[in-house]
């Protein structure tokens, strides 16, 4: 055995059932969870093991999954708030990222990682239009877990559109399924209001060829919505399924407007959706309808979109968004409910991206897991059965001191092992000074 | 002179047009700010000083202030959640408040003190019907600057209720402007749907005769407002106006459900509001109609409500539901804007509470302030111009490094100098053993 963590409360989210963590101990083996069980381990098991940690007491569960962001646009955070879409769009991103070269896009994507992993997220999807590859290669040498969706805005030309599809399906030849399966590829449309139905249908044909899934944003604002039906006389989700672009191989990011015979779509479909509370709210877009969604069995998981307009990667916070803005809404705190956020952020994530092997603590599955510090006062008083309420109402992702993606450590004890944590924030200090 | 603390970024929110910090150094002298100036002290400064602490390029702002709360059932966070009102009040916190004795609420209140003091807040109010007096003899002996309020439900007999007001009166006669001035106290009947309107008259009668603020909940349920309507024919808030109970001495928690005519007699009397969206969120009650508060110019300040609903004390977190629920909820990014809301979380809350000398960083005002440590991914990159932003949407109570309330420091490096952090974490643990 490789390692052995002992002395922790275990929380699975592997069955629904049984809700409340029990105390034991996990050992990896070959980047895979070998063991778990609860008490102590035996002596044996000790001996076996070439790393030994007792986890004090801490909280272990796995590790969360982000299914929509944009790494390489970090360096906005704070650069235009409490704008509207579109001027923030013409005044802050555009303009910004025009002038983004690779080496800035790199900088900002290990800043976005370290905040990732430090706040105890082992999955995240990312959609970009720079530097995919150097990412890919990063994502691999650094024994991350990502997906990896080159965005195409189809503004262009026919031949600067195709060139963009090509880039697209040359990271998936290079990457998908790569690093022990922990890269995965995606097609990625940007959005209906920045993409032409034709050049949807180029992609979803693409992702068929090479058996992968579709990522795109859509009825994301009110306005959008709109525009689509004064453009094609159908709102964007109706659109796509018309075109027969919705199945169980597509995720949606933030599907925020959209009717009851939209929602039927989704679920009839078993298309996926990427729920992204905060920015939707930042931006003023609005809020999904994810209660309905949950009720009707469609597929949820969670997203935090880019520092821009976030402002921060940090899943506990936008949990604790996505389980109380529903209750306040609907005048109803049945709504949602904390253990339900939690596979959200979890199993459910993970399936949704298309992996198996990550989002429950489980034999066999990988070792991908974090531990939380419980001994702090806003965690106090602490039982097995409040540990879900705590983790979904209470938590931070400062209390993460431990991340282990595929049986690799990358932070511990809140330190970062696999980046060069000041050489990045310097860099990234550095690198905005030059920006308007 | 006591203390300089120098090499810090002050954002000292005491000028709307200065909302960029500086940086440069701040002294204390008799628990109050002496010095503040940019650039390097002069070495005359230094010499004087009994204490130079070099801040390390961290932002200095003031302490952040927490207008309302209930510290005595903190050892209920996350003991029921995800339930209606009044399920959640039937099943849970009565049945649990009723077999609290003052040793446990002592605890509670400590564990919440650290929570809020750890996560920045260094003014805080509390609506207890427990060992306020005990409280209190607390705030004094640590240093504390708090609102303290005897809760009063007026179910009883009228010689309970009497019983009650002479407890808070009594608590008002010992400790109103007690303490430097740090501790105050107001009367606070607890609700219209718990006191009828005649207590609420003679709770009025006694805050006018003793001088204090009055604090009550008001209009939080969409349930509460229908049921006084159809018991009195009237509103609650403008009940309230009509018993002539309106008036700028007066702090309501929530006022969530307000038509536009209750909102003008908030305006037109000065009447205050604790802001509380998270509770308000949690328990479904639904969002107080803020941006429309603001553009009247009412005066509105943040609270986090108890543990028990909320299920955190973190002021930053406050913060960021309150800047981007009104944008989400009214399809508007400029609903609210950073700035607005930092000057809710500081001087605007300090002076709906009755205090001139917190709340901002000026010279002459009680040394309320904290460190914010911005050597964090999530917090960077950072410019000056980025700071405010940062603030409301990427920073975390855990953030927060030093804390100094009246001169006196409360937190140094992390670490509690006026609270026993394992004994207090222990025994609240120990307590919720015989929860049922
Ligand atoms: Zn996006
Ligand atoms: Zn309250």
């Amino acid at each position: 055995m490789d390692t052995l963590v002992h002395n922790v409360w275990i929380i699975t989210m592997d069955n629904s059932e049984k809700r409340i963590p029990f105390h034991g101990y996990l050992s990896i083996l070959d980047g895979r969870i070998h063991d778990i069980d609860s008490g102590k381990p035996d002596q044996s098991l000790i001996d076996e093991a070439k790393e030994v940690i007792d986890g004090g007491g801490k909280w272990l569960m796995p590790g969360l999954v982000n299914t929509h962001g944009h790494l390489g646009s970090s360096l906005l955070r704070g650069h235009g708030d409490d704008l509207k879409l579109v001027t923030w769009l013409k005044t802050v991103m555009w303009p910004n990222e025009a002038k983004f070269d690779h080496d800035l896009v790199q900088t900002a994507a290990e800043l976005a990682m370290m905040e990732m992993i430090s706040s105890g997220t082992t999955t995240f999807l990312d959609m970009y239009h720079l530097a995919m590859p150097e990412l890919a290669q990063m994502v691999q040498e650094k024994g991350l877990r990502a997906v990896l969706c080159r965005g195409m805005i189809a503004f262009g030309t026919e031949s600067e559109q195709d060139e963009k599809i090509r880039e697209a399906v040359s990271l998936a030849d290079s990457y998908h399924n790569a690093a022990d399966g922990r890269i995965r590829v995606m097609m990625s449309p940007h959005a209906p209001y920045t993409c032409p139905p034709d050049f949807y249908l180029k992609a979803a044909e693409q992702a068929m060829n090479h058996q992968l899934m579709l990522h795109t944003h859509i009825s994301e604002s009110p306005g959008e919505v709109d525009e689509h039906l004064r453009k094609y006389g159908m709102r964007p989700v109706e659109h796509m399924h018309r075109l027969g672009l919705l199945n169980d191989e597509v995720l949606l990011a933030h599907a925020v407007h959209l009717t009851d015979e939209e929602l039927s779509m989704l679920k009839e479909t078993n298309t996926a959706v990427s729920h992204n509370p905060m920015s939707n709210l930042k931006l003023g877009s609005g809020i999904a309808r994810v209660p309905e969604m949950n009720r009707q069995g469609i597929r949820v998981s969670l997203g935090t979109d880019s520092t821009a307009s976030n402002n921060n990667l940090d899943l506990f916070e936008e949990m604790r968004f996505a389980a109380l803005i529903h209750k306040g809404v609907n005048h109803n705190p049945e709504s949602t409910d904390a253990y339900s956020i939690l596979r959200m952020a979890t199993v459910d994530g993970a399936s949704i991206l298309g992996y198996s092997q990550t989002g429950t603590i489980r034999q066999g599955s990988d070792a991908d897991f974090i531990l939380i510090n419980p001994d702090q006062p806003h965690l106090t008083p602490w039982t097995p059965e409040r540990v879900v309420s705590h983790l979904v109402y209470a938590a931070k992702g400062s209390d993460v001191t431990d991340v282990w993606i595929r049986g690799r450590r990358q932070l511990e004890n809140g330190f970062f092992l696999e980046f060069d944590r000041e050489r990045i924030l310097h860099k990234s200090n550095e690198l905005v000074k030059y920006f308007e």
